[in-house]
């Protein structure tokens, strides 16, 4: 899963030191290392907060920066970060205006996250709330009380837009609300290639709607010609999206670190196609679209398909100025 | 070495189709498929156009736009394209300014773009002339006349800093002598882990000096701690460049595509402190450092070093807006 480095331990926070060696211009490691905070803090808004595992390079700590997140804290590989080490991230960047979590939905981090907020009166200079992200388009509740769609890569979406929207000042209760309605117009499903074992032939068959932590998918498919699988991911994320006839739509196209770039751009292309083909009477537009390895998962093979729908303020507060490690335009 | 396609010969158009449609917003497939433009042209300058074999993704085309190329023409997986098409793609772009072909160092590119340059006359309204690249930092030609240097992923620094001079009203001469002077102060190191067979282990070598190609490094090393494996790319990059003692420095750091993106990070860090300590008396600061997949190779699992000598005038136009598929700030 690792080339250079034998210890899995030790390159979590290696590589966050590196990161922060790296774009010492916009950022710089916490105290303890395990959390990465802007270098120049923009004064009286809301901190934006987030993490969880490593693994997922560049997110989270590569979103922090003006625009996107204040404060990013890292667990060791696939491990959410523990409550005192959100709190440390937390208090790094805290005013009185308060903080949102933005929180993947996974146990680990639900649990770690929810810990952290119940410290903070007390710890923090301001309030808190948590954002969940659960993107999935996959949710096998069926109906259920139980959240059962998992945080995916929609989840960088979601911290771009209320990331924005921070920066222009908006109070916590906006950025609760603004930051609900993009999730709830969010879907994410993944697929990947499973790594075969040593000595073992490749696999015919292929992962649809994987996690980002070399969990199995939701169901393993026969690998069928390229542009079915294309066709069924969008199939999938448009079920759960149910977008209106004239929808425009971000469209965000995440490697997970071993998908050569040319099959991204390849299917990049195909989802296009696929997303005109599969409308019916609909008029589906790709309004942005974004490609690239943004929430890895180390070196798996495979690549999420990640659709938003969007409005106008949405589409502002995604185009507004940008300038995080992995993420940046119009500064 | 690819997932989703089996056909690599129509992935590589299928992938440049798909470039062209996901970013519609900037970029229009050439006709006959095989090179891509700007959709807005910039009047009145010198034509920057490049190419060469697809398996590169984002290179080439993924550099096309304002402040970088003009246009960039693509051949099947690690083959050079025809001449044919190198001057379809040169002819959309080239006005009575002319037109510089930035080629990489191979046989098959230097061979194509040559043959081009000399049809050109009579099919293009403006001059030609060529930059080659030859970044590589081990040259085995021992002082001999033949270039053994090949063109790396030291090449999107010369395309990005002579394009952003090329945007500002720069002409082909000016071009030509500047590009050279970017070639010669740029030099760049490859590794990776040779891929192993089909039911075959994990290799305990790694290959340093590589192409792009997927070819044999220069050399085959036991594997050894990482932070030597860094240490010794730093030093053969530096021994070729042999900077001054208070040098400042473009990093970049290329992953080859399947190189995990935690691994990528943490050895951008180790590049920076080995970099401090190679200098002994001298005072080397690295003043811009990017990295990510920009020059790949398939899902090769490597990375490479590039180290450019910057001055005034190259970190100005090194910081010059850009915004093409693949590089984007200020604008």
């Amino acid at each position: 899963m690792t080339l250079f480095l034998n210890s899995p331990a030790a390159l979590a926070e290696q590589s966050l030191a590196g990161l922060a060696t790296l774009r010492a211009d916009i950022l710089r490691l916490g105290e303890g290392g395990r959390h990465i905070v802007r270098r120049t803090p923009s004064p009286g808004k809301v901190a934006l907060v987030s993490g969880g595992g490593a693994g997922h390079e560049p997110m989270h700590c590569g979103f922090v920066g003006h625009g996107m997140l204040d404060a990013a804290c890292q667990g060791p590989v696939f491990t959410s970060p523990t409550p005192d080490r959100v709190l440390a991230a937390a208090a790094d960047v805290t005013g009185p205006q308060g903080a949102l979590f933005i929180v993947k939905n996974y146990d680990g981090d639900r649990l770690n996250f929810d810990m952290a907020a119940e410290m903070a009166s007390g710890h923090l200079r301001g309030p808190v709330r948590q954002l969940i992200v659960e993107d999935e388009a996959i949710d096998l509740s069926r109906g259920e009380a139980a959240l059962n769609r998992r945080g995916l890569a929609g989840t960088m979406v979601v911290q771009k837009i209320v990331g924005a929207a921070a920066e222009r000042g908006a109070d916590l209760e906006h950025l609760v609300s603004l930051g609900s309605r993009v999730v709830g117009r969010t879907r994410t499903v993944g697929v990947a290639f499973p790594a075969p074992g040593a000595g073992e032939a490749p696999s015919d068959e292929i992962e649809f709607g994987v996690g980002i932590h070399g969990e199995p998918g939701r169901f393993r498919l026969k690998r069928e010609a390229a542009h079915l699988i294309v066709a069924r991911m969008v199939t999938v994320v448009l079920e759960s999206l149910a977008p209106p006839p004239d929808a425009r739509l971000l469209m965000v196209l995440n490697g997970f670190g071993g998908m050569p770039m040319i099959e991204l751009q390849w299917m990049a292309g195909e989802v296009c196609q696929a997303l005109r083909q599969a409308t019916g009477r609909r008029t589906l537009t790709v309004a942005r679209a974004l490609t690239g390895n943004y929430v890895t998962c180390l070196d798996m093979a495979g690549c999420s398909l990640t659709l938003t729908l969007l409005d106008d303020m949405l589409l502002d507060l995604w185009d507004a100025p940008v300038h995080a490690h992995a993420l940046r335009w119009g500064m």
